[in-house]
């Protein structure tokens, strides 16, 4: 079933899928990546543990009426999903300050953003995926000013869902990226990945930190957050 | 009349006005600056220059419906305005690609960009004054959603101006900053300067460059390129 290598990212390889033209098969990585791929390292288990939490979230919010590429888990580290074509566009939702925005702006970490702040990177590894605005954003890709205006407000969507499935986790949704891309028929749907890569996570109680801030900071054991990650979703979801 | 200095920028000094609460007095320096300070040099006769040429295009925008915090230039390097308190945002407005947007998103020098693309940054020496989006802009300052429409509509507006006049001059207008302040009942007016430090002007038939950029690549005399955009627009302004 599973076709030839159609590409590799740093998370993530690619493949075709054997006589089914719009389908993909998304094969999780163990390699975790931070600061635009300036540090590196592997973790055993990593891939499983990502492929199975974005299963989880993906099913949660197929359930709430959000569409995304998203078909089903195949195995521990493989995903079937509708074949996309990405939009080189990294769409940023931020409830709290942290990471890059607390150096850009000058903004402490732990402010509270009401409304919740949305931010677009252009994906483009050689330029460090910079911010951009909505002209920008127009003139890099092929995004329509409607388009951009419902990429905008699924963002903010799949943050009030995703928030709800987090708190049920005992966890604090701090921020997150999402990207998008398009069907053949031009659809544009939720695609990528929604893991403790993608997302800031910290513990609702003790404010710990539960994401790949752990590997950007040295401040933890990975696998075993991930994990407790995974455990909590199980355990809260009713999918 | 000149009163207490009130504040020293890179390129002017504010000067209160005796008995007049809501006016100042702006001092033109002979300071160039560039890369955020890390440039620097002194020009005789920049001052006289930059006073000069921004009173012509003020006077000019005047005449063409857009008010600004001009009132009139007193001598050769200083001009009297009407208060305001500066938004800290420098909005710039590109009609084609130089400078900055090059290197940060990977547009090729020269490229034109229709419609012109609006940019806001947030004028904070000691960030660099980074790149911001829309809700930034509400986070970091007061300006409210309807003020920031205004203030984007002004910036295209003066664009369209401007655009005129330097042609008139055999100039092509490449992009420029605007900074906006509120006079004291609030009400958003255009402010700071519009001269060579703050425009890029190419020579309609040879390309030329014909501003800050002599000086931030080391490609020619600032003071008679300067010299040369005051005589053209003295040639071609009916003021």
């Amino acid at each position: 079933m599973k076709g030839s290598l159609l590409y590799e990212g740093k998370a993530k390889k690619v493949y075709h899928v054997n006589d089914q033209e719009d389908q993909l098969i998304l094969s999780y990585k163990n390699d975790a990546t931070a600061f635009n791929g300036k540090k590196k390292d592997q973790f055993e288990g990593k891939g499983r543990l990502n492929n199975l939490i974005t299963s989880k979230v993906f099913e949660y919010l197929k359930q709430h009426q959000i569409d995304s590429h998203f078909i089903k888990a195949l195995n521990d580290t493989e995903q079937l999903v509708q074949k996309t074509t990405i939009i080189p566009l990294e769409v940023v939702v931020r409830n709290v300050a942290a990471g890059s925005i607390t150096r850009r702006l000058g903004i402490q970490e732990k402010t509270r953003f009401t409304p919740p702040i949305v931010e677009l990177f252009y994906k483009k590894d050689e330029l460090n995926d910079p911010l951009i605005n909505d002209v920008h954003a127009y003139h890099l890709t092929d995004i329509t000013e409607q388009e951009l205006v419902y990429i905008k407000e699924m963002a903010l969507t799949v943050n009030e869902q995703l928030t709800q499935l987090f708190k049920e986790a005992n966890l604090q949704l701090v921020d997150f990226k999402l990207e998008f891309g398009r069907l053949a028929d031009g659809t544009i749907v939720l695609a990528d990945e929604v893991s403790p890569d993608t997302c800031r996570l910290w513990d609702l109680e003790t404010g710990e930190k539960m994401d790949k801030d752990v590997f950007r900071e040295n401040i933890g054991d990975l696998i075993s957050t991930y994990e407790n990650i995974l455990q909590r979703l199980e355990a809260n979801t009713h999918a």
